[in-house]
């Protein structure tokens, strides 16, 4: 049998076990043009529950009692399309299943030899072109700028600090854990953190902070964000990547933000990495040679278990994460 | 004796008579290189509301007991600069008194033969320049958009909608009375309008913005645009004008706006029009050339007397005035 996690309720905040269900089918066969893949690793992100919303978005709403879809590492198993061969490892938008079929089209082979296959899910991946596009395109920082960044530890979080300081600026990190913090400093090179949850996120920021901030990086809005809009600079830039405070908040209110805009002529720019689908080449290129540099590191919490996939997604929004987190499915088989 | 405009003490909430007082002083004498300046004309406009608190803020706060200042047209009555002789007419930002002394320096001298004297504080000044940077420059407005403009019928909002249309965009604008939403409508072409003091905001938008909204500029802020967020299209572009609902709302509250921005990958920019000092030449060609060929047209609220300056001031956040708001204090001389 074949397991399957399905959506069969859409949350109105938090996501849980009762809006969640693990169904058993028939193992699929592919047809003609079509690959059998088995899950080696899945991705959660915070942006998931936004399609458990059927709330008009840039992408469209998770179906009910149908599988939930996110970026997932797999191996072809039996191939009855040319482009791929039994023992390829490929990334894709999957259904959440042990064992899926699906066109070849769409899915992208990776070459194992790069480096290992889960930074195709990371840094090499969609958080880490996230993480590229934002802060290069939107936030345009310039030398000895100050960098603030929200959700500092995360998979987004920690590539964006490390290309702040390779841009040569004062990055200032938030997260929630001393743990997170520590590996800012100590792995990450970042020059000041706030721990959000321990400490007076206003009266931290303007000690951390002394010339303001310039570019901010905004991965939670809520109220860390409420913080910093008053100390942000003249024409200071806000690449607005996610508002994880506020996916689990129905009709969530807060200072208006307009005059903080007005009065320091600050550019706010929501962004999606889709967004930059013609430029992926480029944030590749960079990612990969600044990896291969020593300049970029990563770190990937990693859960076990299909069946775990539900708590991993949830573990999101308490923050249980150290850079990307995954779930291990399945190993690789031998060939791969 | 020459009377003086005073702020005495600094609004909490809306502006009142309490806070403001009128003072008689001593006619002032020119030094060298100054001039005597006779008050014609002053501009009452919202963004002096936020001089009037001692917040950070772009502009330095006005003192306590000094007089307010702002943009004006007066005329030179003596003379000991070299630039300016008696009769001549001048605009720059002056000191709220019926005569006042000013090196003639900062001061931009009026050739009355080109329009009414008083457009350098309208259409070919400050407003007129703040529509046209933040509507070309933020907005970036394609023919065929929809642009939805806030406070609509103000000095700067009725510039705003005349460049739209001006652009080929479909152009729609919220103001608070019928006479203001027929004078928008019959007089400067836009194509809908929304009275929000008599309609349900959110349900006459998408009525009237059937494809959506491409690029927003807002002047008001508060549940106005709550309502105009959730209708953004893609790539949206607000230009961030005033937010003249919460200048007198002590820590204004709201729905979180940030996962509008990112769902719809919305740039929100906030400007005040000396962002775009060093391209005035710039606006000031184009709003010319069109007021000369009849594509722009403007109507000017004048209410008389230097003693009513702070009521014509306070009607400002009543919505009392149709295009731009300005005192009357006197008659130029025979001369000019």
């Amino acid at each position: 049998m074949n397991r399957e996690i399905h959506l069969v309720e859409r949350p109105k905040a938090a996501p849980t076990h009762e809006h969640i269900k693990i169904v058993e089918n028939n193992q699929p066969e592919p047809g003609s043009g079509e690959v059998l893949l088995k899950m080696l690793y899945v991705s959660v992100d915070p942006y998931m529950r936004g399609r458990m919303s059927d709330a008009k978005s840039y992408v469209a709403p998770f179906q009910l009692n149908e599988p939930i879809e996110g970026g997932a590492v797999a191996e072809v198993v039996q191939s009855n399309a040319d482009q791929l061969s039994e023992g390829d490892i490929i990334t894709g938008m999957l259904p959440w299943k042990e064992y899926t079929v699906q066109k070849a089209e769409g899915l992208r082979k990776i070459d194992p030899s790069l480096g290992p296959i889960t930074t195709s899910l990371g840094i090499l991946g969609m958080p880490g072109l996230t993480a590229y596009f934002g802060l290069m395109d939107i936030g345009q920082p310039k030398e000895g700028e100050t960098i603030l960044v929200s959700g500092a530890a995360g998979a987004v979080g920690s590539t964006v600090v490390q290309i702040g300081k390779i841009m040569g600026c004062r990055v200032v990190g938030i997260a929630g854990t001393d743990e997170k913090t520590s590996y800012l400093k100590e792995e990450l090179g970042v020059d000041a953190t706030i721990n959000y949850k321990t400490e007076n996120v206003s009266e931290a920021l303007q000690e951390k902070c002394p010339d303001g901030i310039d570019v901010y990086f905004d991965n939670v809005g809520g109220d860390i964000s409420d913080a910093v809009y008053p100390l942000l600079n003249k024409y200071a830039r806000i690449a607005q990547c996610g508002a994880i405070a506020s996916y689990n908040v129905p009709n969530d209110k807060g200072p208006r933000i307009q005059m903080h805009l007005i009065k320091s002529s600050v550019l706010i720019k929501g962004f999606t990495v889709g967004d930059y689908q013609n430029r992926f080449s480029e944030g590749f290129q960079h990612l990969s040679k600044w990896l291969s540099e020593g300049k970029l590191t990563y770190e990937e919490t990693i859960t076990e278990g299909f069946e775990n996939i539900p708590d991993a997604f949830f573990g999101l929004f308490e923050g249980s994460n150290l850079g990307k987190q995954l779930v291990k499915v399945a190993e690789p088989s031998q060939k791969s």
